[in-house]
């Protein structure tokens, strides 16, 4: 169960790090949909090392092949079959951690887990991994396109530079205008700032994406156990580093009065029924109500430090680990568009589900 | 999809508030374990309305009757089905709630997705539903014990009134020792009264819920979309009034660097390896890590107020709600029990999930 | 898993032929569909144990209680709870089968799997738990019914005594008019000799039950996996006591040539395309093609004889195991409205399924 | 759900016959099985065309490339992608068929459910999408090896040709050496005869094949709906072509009686229970009793005759198509290896589930 996410539209996913490529299986995307395949491989360009002087200077070109379910460009109702090769899987030495337990990365509990672990770059553990979930997101967001649906995410927070909470204060289109994905040019400055400088002296650092959908329709969410925001929760808390997620108010409900944060019903004189305010990020019951769906994600710093780290190795021995590699400072820039596209296959799975509440 | 939980060990539930039952189907269950049916019905005892002064007044005894899957109190391997039947579902007058859409409520949502709504006592979006829930963890819980694992959860904040965030500084034995089910009696006592004082003005409070899970062995979860925090955050994002979760630093995490948040291994002399710290919150890479499972859950103030509100109907038209009902005006004390039930439902289901790892 | 059936419309079932009740939670149920409860009763009353001569005379009258996802008569969306009580629980003595492993029963099997088995009239392996999928099937036919889809069965073969191939032959009015269905009043009153002749030896026969679909719309079932065949036949070998399953041609098409049962399209004039022979059944390609679908299950003798049969025990001991007990001598009269419930489950969960084709 | 097989063993395939590639994820592959890789690639050569003169003479070489999950050989528990690159996919010219409608294909069924399909040598109708499950199958075995299960396939009957039904007369070491995969080399050269008359004729034959699976412990299976036969019944009637399963004595049931074809138990001085004869075909209850599982699969002719064809277009027109291409006159022998690994997927997933039976 665990390579497989989503309940009709569903991705299955496989890869390691440094294996012969990374790839997945898209089933249950609707049939009839037009499939832009280079803005395919623009998602893919966005989470791609690289591509900025404050990330992974790892060089990898990550091009996408789908090798089923398109014809003409058309989605045909099959599956999607994907693969990107991995360009430098042979090329490195990896005596050093072969059998290191690396602080805060899970070598040790795969290791455990399954009795060995492919230790090349991480393996399966590697954030490599979410290449599959920008390249099905990508596809669900042109799916979700048609029927007037946006997602978009940005850094809203790194280390203690934060932007404000209110996602309405910013404007979507100048989010990928800095390298950072910030919408506020010199808060966006300034996370560079803290970026490079907390790589400057080989550490990492945490931060917050705020994302936001908007033009859900009413009624997608399935009550209970698949609330809406229980999906997106999940789908969140799937992702490398991801540590915690609030939606609405989130935990700033914590300290309020129901008085404050009520969302009152407003209807228009066409009898459209909206709410005054919304706390409630867009889902009522578990059920998207109509209005801006919003929440955040807290991803904790870079496990891997650019400095010598005394460990234990599998053979219950204490070593030091020698400071090595390319690796990114913060994920935040990178972590937004598999924040979006997570996003995206599960309003598009809620989407589909909704599809049976009626005959 | 959406009326069921879990991967192996599956509650299926079912039941409106005011229908003839709440009840559900325990599948996956091992077979062979010892159930003490009492300590079932205390576990419901625990989330029972009318238990204090600080909850509901509505008085329901909720008996639970198990109807299959047990032989002189052993499990057989077979699905155990279980109701509490409603006692008092044909008292009220909802005539005028029937056509209302209150506000935070899952009124609108449900009507406009189904088309209709079971408007009795709010129906299936009542938190009665969570009886089914804590059935099935009574059933998880006491599996878990016979192989050493333990679920306890207290109330660590209501409103502005919060415990350290360091779950070791408290005892669990204190937890049950007062109302709103806090480890620390000055607190607890801070807390009630916030929770009177709330309530005698007609209003509700949030706060949240800290839950910890301790004797995990090292290997439970799966990586990728069904990490152990995942399936955790998944299954309290599904719990009525729940805005956020976070896990080991949580929030916290994003303004901190990597080098202080890192947690190392050390090495007893007999080989075995622990982590001298758990900012990570004794999960890594989605696996369990055998330190202990921490996290917390934010709970929204109750949406239903004990004043005059004003809001629409399904007609389009504006109306006023008389203040009416017995309610909670804090969900915290009565939300502990549900919390636990969840968390050890993951739990059992993660480690019934984890035995196919190898043949 | 093995207690929920279905993707979308899913049934998931519980109890033991001499627990407490027999019944299950029907899931993904299309909201404001009506319901005539005493259809679901009839439904039930037709695999009743005691209705004629020919089966057995244990008597029970299997009252369904829904306890949930109605309203005033219509569903709500939300889950039906069902159950319906064991009359008979207590009354049985079962020292003479508590220990012993009857030939051709699950006694051994359960046993072995799970360590213990519940001994009570055969526990869950009793064909008491087909209640529950009468019910979820009486649910699903009233669904089906608004969408112009029926299905019914017959008993076709019991023995040697065998009714023609070709179902078109059949007045499905008369299926109900005499015990044992079957369409043809000749015939059945053969069967029904045979099968008193076999119950007077204290003997068992098997049979076959046919069965068909009308109105199914092009389009229905999933390519690959889940063909909607594929999902017919593991729901008919769910069912207790079935042995082979077939459709269209089955078995007989291993001896026919390509060109003697292709079914070749014609087109009227108004463009509507349709098959001139139906050998496939109404599926190709795993699709409903919307012709007729049919199918043929084989059940075997009932293996509980009325004699006295040697055996063994869970000690390992020889034992012999004496003739006791009401049971069916064939259950194909039984069987029918079993097979029904199933492909009415089936058809609509496909239905619901093949709604998310498109967007 | 459609392009996903198995509960925790689960192959997820993507592919169309003439698209890139053909491949799938394999998810739940225990860890620490050493894979034979050229073992995988042997099975995939028993289905290959061009493999003998009376099987389809497309050449193709079907090389599979194993692109994860794999470590030195030794499966580490991650996902395992593969694919197999067609190699003449660009290669045809399908004018004459793009818009035909062809017999007893899915031609018809695909463009009513999807609007659209991929005509090229029949997408993913195509029973070039059975080389992933040979794939997956390929690895199950392995694994299955390691606990003394064995699973075999022979042709059993083609036309008219048949061998006897009990299929301990026949050296499961004599199925390899004909093309036609049939273990008694008389009726092997019979049946090679008829298929290579029907090939001349331009028309196809249907056949049975029968399985067998030895060394299966007692215990598999999941009583109701997932039982051990429902489950291999699904996986059979979802290969192309099937259209009849049934296992032990099956459809020869109907005609016995209980006394006939009950299954008496024997023990051993030693204590160990089985039975003296096996009709049940080694499933009791739905759950393997230790005794060899076997059952019956039979295969419609192929549907592409080599004689013109008059049909119908998407225009609604009648048209004739011309003879043309290559394919099998039969597909029993190439189906042989498509039955074993389906078998083989169902017996391996069976055997995890039922590690979760006890804690």
């Amino acid at each position: 169960m665990s390579n497989t996410f989503g309940n009709i539209f569903r991705l299955t996913s496989f890869g390691e790090s440094h294996g012969e490529a990374i790839g997945g299986v898209l089933d249950g995307m609707p049939s009839g949909i037009e499939i832009d395949v280079e803005k395919v491989q623009s998602e893919l360009d966005r989470r791609r090392p690289g591509q900025s002087a404050i990330v992974t200077a790892r060089n990898e070109h990550d091009r996408v092949r789908i090798l089923s379910g398109l014809m003409d460009g058309v989605t045909t109702g099959t599956p999607i079959g994907f693969i990107v090769e991995n360009e430098n899987q042979h090329s490195a030495d990896y005596g050093n951690i072969k059998d290191a337990f690396r602080p805060s990365h899970a070598d040790f509990t795969y290791t455990s887990k399954y009795g060995l672990r492919d230790y090349r770059g991480g393996g399966r553990s590697s954030a490599r991994e979410t290449i599959a979930r920008v390249v099905a997101g990508a596809f669900a967001r042109q799916a979700l396109a048609q029927i007037g649906i946006d997602v978009y995410a940005y850094t809203s927070q790194v280390g203690n530079v934060a932007l404000d909470s209110d996602y309405r204060r910013y404007d979507k289109n100048e989010i990928e205008k800095n390298a950072v994905r910030c919408p506020e040019a010199a808060k966006a400055e300034e996370m560079e700032r803290l970026i490079m400088k907390v790589k400057g002296e080989g550490d990492t650092i945490g931060g917050v994406v705020t994302c936001v959908i908007t033009g859900v329709p009413v009624g997608l969410g399935e009550p209970v156990f698949d609330k809406l925001h229980a999906m997106l929760g999940a789908a969140m808390l799937s992702i490398n580093a991801v540590k915690g997620f609030e939606y609405g108010d989130g935990f700033g409900f914590a300290t309020c009065r129901g008085s404050e944060v009520n969302d009152s019903f407003a209807c228009t004189s066409a009898g459209e029924i909206s709410t005054l305010s919304n706390h409630s990020g867009g889902i009522q019951g578990g059920i998207s109500n109509g209005e801006d769906i919003y929440f955040r994600v807290a991803f904790k710093p870079v496990a891997t430090l650019l400095r010598d780290v005394a460990t234990v190795n599998c053979h219950g021995e204490n070593i030091t680990l020698k400071a090595k590699g390319r690796h990114d400072a913060c994920v935040l820039p990178r972590a937004v568009p598999i924040v979006e596209a997570m996003a995206a296959m599960v309003i598009l799975d809620a989407y589909l589900m909704n599809k049976s509440t009626h005959l």
